[in-house]
């Protein structure tokens, strides 16, 4: 159409529209020189790993060494920024939120330590110095720190194939605490050197998969407390722990520990149920697991009940956290697992965290600085395995208790921090008598909050690949282990983009009516190919080993398909262009196909020309003397090809 | 600039322009529904297994059974169709090039045997059988089959792991023969299923790499003959055989298997530089190993070397190929072992063997059918392995030959095969004093060929990353093992394809002068940036998990900070438009950090805009109703986007 268009005018615009194309196609060829793979990696290195944002704006101005150091000391600890405009409005509103806070903390603690197998005072420190540490260097105005579920279960899934925690106690606490000092050195590193892009290796889809198998896991290993069975499976898939349930059902089963449970878990939902109705009412629903911990102590105290069958915490050691640096294990015969399970766990600490604070910081807001939080955490889980914690991060639903009290700053963190520690120092030989049902009754409440079907739903409708994610890491860890279900879960993933970056992809291009713009015929259904060149563009980022041949032999089929459909008076393909405006880059396996596809065509009596080469593609092809050996037909835009090949035939002709 | 010019010109025009602007980004947004996934799979799953030519053009006619089954015949046996058109004259040149080649095929088949740690016979067994059935089945005219150096190191490196050749030569073989039953069952399943694909996976760069350490490797091995050293190491790294090597020669050596091999080494030499440079006489370096072994043996007879320390090959036993079916061993405890090295072999031995058949028959302009081969080499590698054949495959050397030789048809394998077995009867008595050290001589010989640093420097000059992959297989074979060197390349392989596709570029684009293309700034250093508008593309073909996120801080960060350098007086970003126009797909994460950035730029008073979205791109935005987040700023191309936007901006002032 075009190209008759131009023969129809006369000479002097077809040859000033000659050297238009020609000044184009120079335009092409003559590129500069790329950056070379060298520069390209320094590059993308320094970005990477030096800070995106300005993190030093103090290096500018020369004001002296104070004003520097005081910079540096915002930078690193955020606190002194925050501090200084802090007043008595906002002490008032932290401490609220931060006693709030404590009375969903202190129950929790102690059933995530329980879950994680280790004594509950575990958990009460562990939600002590770190608390303390992230509202030194944190980011977050509204994140609480402390134990959490999903870690606990890691834990508890991952420690006991080194050391069992029944047999030997002492050893497994030591494993732990070895394991979070490696979390936390991990957390460190990836902030300090910028690494935080690894943790966007679990997508989206794999989180929501994963969170929801270990939800539906944690409510399982509840049904040791809830039903009170004293020896259970230290394995986690769903199958061991039904097994498991199933022999102790028959075995020995005390029915005051469910229905102790089960009274409690309904208070609890009532609880949030009410509060959900009544938004005033939030502290309600906040305060409910340590009603129910106080109520249920009393109960037991009163009717003596653990006599007949009801477990109980019993002795919670009194005192603040002693020091654990002589229980750090790097001698150990396990070490290597050590530290791999401290990197799975860092990874996924870090990956909770980051979704809880940046979903409360667009609601208020404000910025986090992604690499200075795990700064944050890494220094407070570092410190934490040396002050017998385990690994702390960011809790969803505390972080949730926390924003609805109105908190203010990481204050209430501080808050909740000092009253753990008075807890700790007077109040643990109270919580003797607290029954273990109702710890499960807590945990449990908190777990429907993690399992999303409507998200997961929603990526089903939208994406099917990414629903095979979610499903892989589900099933994983619900089948097999935690580390399964995020090992599928990543495997897959990968093995999409392999497979999306190589599938051998082709689609035909035509004219949109009206302009010189060339589109998927499928896309654009009211594109009009054209009848004499066969415009093709290749579906993928990438010409490469693993899709060049397959390109090569799907064009020369759809070539000299064509040609034989024209004996039925169809089209005479004469020209092949290829549009490799998607190609970011080449191989050398694929610059030796384009050479094969344009030997094949030549046979066939057909010319290739190439449109919109990138910057990597173009100067490979020159490297390669593929241009010259193509004739130079290298053109920007598909249309000018159409134009110079058809024209330069029917000059021909 | 195109902007300006459109407000002084009139209302109408305007209003023309804003019509057909809205009538584009309909079609954008009204493309029709993409295949889903499942079409897809079923789709190219149809693609990549079904025939991709017309494989049976006879189903068209109706003409009766017994043409449909010549065609059927003639599909599945090759030979059916070419020996109709035999005549004397192709005779003759068989007849010439199949001798040639035997002469060549002989010394050759006994060396490689050898080098498998097998009985010399089986050498010859191998040239007789598979050469036959490929005569038949195959539709290479040119290429040569037999034992080949690579095959044999991939066998006497892998299979001796599991049972040694020298305590247990005949469960050594039975193994062997077992691993090439294998060989030969993949082969024809990648063959029928049309898997062919799977062969590409090994890329130019790794079979460059891969050869040329694996010719270096093969060539250290014959120093075991060379030298005539009766204890040589089974492994093949580098390392190994050079300790091999320096304690042998500390202990015992023989100079006169060293000078018989060096003499008649460079005898080979020397027929071949001359052989060079008169073409008419191709034959000398073709029949100068059979000459070399003449005159080695007559040597070694007459002056009964052997009692002087010269290696002989001594009994070789006569007759022709025994059955082996019942060697083959299923219930051997390594058959997981063996059916992996029958795996390895497969591919190997097909890609040399697609390699030789390509580039001859590109010579000649005939067509190679390549699931047809895969078919026939499968067939060939089975019956072989019933019938004492170790892996047989097309060989780069002799090939050569043959083609040289003036070959016509496979009948000239047929002329070998028969000359071979002519020999296995009738003088493989006279081959009892020829001495190892000129079997050695002879694959020596052929080695350089395989080694081709001008490839490798080719390489390095047009892709760095290739270079690795070269690198990589070429150190694996050399210093670690043969299947480490593959294992090597491939992985390197597909982690640059990973890295590729998810490296989180971005590009600016701008306008080239006096057109309406954006192209890339640093490409085309004339394009002109537009002074409001940031117009970005991403650099690669998926927008996922993996670099999303950093994709959204960099555009965040490069949209304030030229925000930051307007106070400097330079420019104010009110748009960022987005070229999709390189994104092949998008998943949930990806759509989740453009959802964060539309709001992010949002709350900085900055509009996104999107052009050029392709198709499952724009399905999945509309589906997770991203279009109406955004107010629909979806356009066809970059220039109207940058009008429709500023415009609309323009009007508001």
């Amino acid at each position: 159409m075009a190209s008759s268009a131009i023969e129809t005018d006369g000479q002097e615009i077809l040859d000033l529209e000659k050297n238009r194309q020609a000044e184009m196609s120079q335009w092409v060829l003559n590129a500069p020189e790329p950056p070379s793979l060298w520069r390209e990696l320094m590059d993308s290195a320094r970005e990477t790993v030096l800070p995106r944002g300005k993190r030093f704006p103090y290096l500018k101005d020369k004001d002296g060494l104070s004003k520097t150091v005081i910079s540096v000391l915002q930078a690193m600890f955020p606190i002194f920024s925050w501090c200084r405009h802090y007043n008595a409005t906002k002490l008032r509103n932290d401490l609220l939120a931060g006693l709030t806070l404590a009375s969903l903390c202190i129950p929790q603690s102690i059933g995530y330590a329980t879950l994680a197998k280790l004594d509950p005072q575990y958990g009460l420190y562990t939600s002590v110095i770190p608390p303390l540490i992230y509202a030194v260097m944190g980011t977050s105005r509204d994140i609480a720190i402390g134990p959490v579920a999903v870690v606990s279960l890691l834990m508890s899934s991952m420690v006991p194939k080194l050391e069992d925690p029944e047999a030997n106690p002492i050893a497994y606490r030591n494993l732990v605490l070895t394991t979070t000092f490696f979390a936390g050195i991990f957390q460190a590193a990836f902030g300090l050197f910028r690494l935080g892009f690894l943790v966007d290796f679990l997508s989206h889809a794999a989180i929501v998969g994963f969170v929801s198998g270990a939800a539906i896991v944690i409510g399982l290993q509840q049904m040791k407390g809830l039903l009170g069975i004293a020896h259970f499976t230290n394995k986690t898939d769903v199958i061991s722990v039904m097994q498991a349930i199933w022999r102790s059902v028959h075995q020995y089963w005390n029915p005051h520990n469910f229905i102790l449970g089960c009274s409690f878990l309904s208070f609890i939902k009532l609880t949030r149920f009410v509060g959900k109705r009544n938004r005033k009412l939030f502290w309600l629903p906040a305060t409910a697991p340590l009603i129910s911990v106080v109520l249920s102590t009393l109960l037991v105290y009163l009717t003596r009940a653990d006599k007949h069958g009801v477990m109980i915490i019993k002795h919670i050691k009194k005192g603040l956290n002693p020091g654990s640096i002589h229980e750090l294990q790097f001698n150990n015969p396990h070490i290597g697992e050590v530290a791999k399970t401290g990197l799975i766990v860092a990874v996924i600490a870090i990956t909770e965290a980051t979704a809880v604070g940046r979903s409360f910081a667009s609601i208020k807001g404000y910025h986090i600085n992604g690499n200075q939080e795990m700064v944050a955490f890494g220094f407070m889980n570092i410190l934490g395995s040396f002050t017998s914690c385990y690994v702390a991060t960011g809790s969803f639903s505390r972080s949730a208790v926390n924003f609805s009290a109105g908190c203010e700053t990481a204050m209430s963190n501080i808050v909740m921090a000092i009253t753990v520690i008075i807890s700790l120092e007077l109040f643990t030989r109270l919580l003797y008598f607290t029954p273990i049902a109702v710890l499960s009754a807590i945990i449990l409440s908190a777990l429907p909050g993690l399992v999303d079907p409507h998200e997961a739903y929603y990526i089903w409708k939208v994406d099917k690949l990414d629903f095979l994610v979610c499903i892989g890491a589900f099933f994983g860890v619900l089948f097999a282990s935690v580390e399964i279900g995020l090992l599928a879960a990543v495997i897959i993933s990968f093995v999409k983009i392999i497979i999306f970056s190589i599938r051998p992809g082709t689609e035909e291009l035509g004219r949109l009516p009206g302009t010189d713009i060339f589109c998927d015929v499928n896309q654009y259904p009211m594109a009009v190919k054209n009848s004499k060149a066969l415009i093709i563009r290749v579906k993928s980022g990438l010409l490469c080993f693993a899709n060049a041949n397959f390109v090569k032999e799907k064009i020369m089929k759809w070539a000299t398909e064509e040609e034989e459909n024209d004996s039925q008076g169809k089209r005479t393909v004469q020209v092949v262009i290829l549009d490799m405006s998607n190609l970011m880059n080449i191989d050398m396996s694929g610059i030796a196909s384009l050479l094969e596809l344009q030997n094949n065509l030549a046979s066939g009596g057909m010319e290739l020309a190439i449109t919109n080469p990138k910057w990597q593609v173009i100067h490979k092809l020159r490297l390669a003397n593929f241009v010259t050996k193509m004739g130079g037909r290298v053109f920007l835009t598909v249309g000018e090809a159409v134009d110079a090949c058809l024209g330069a035939k029917m000059a021909a002709v």
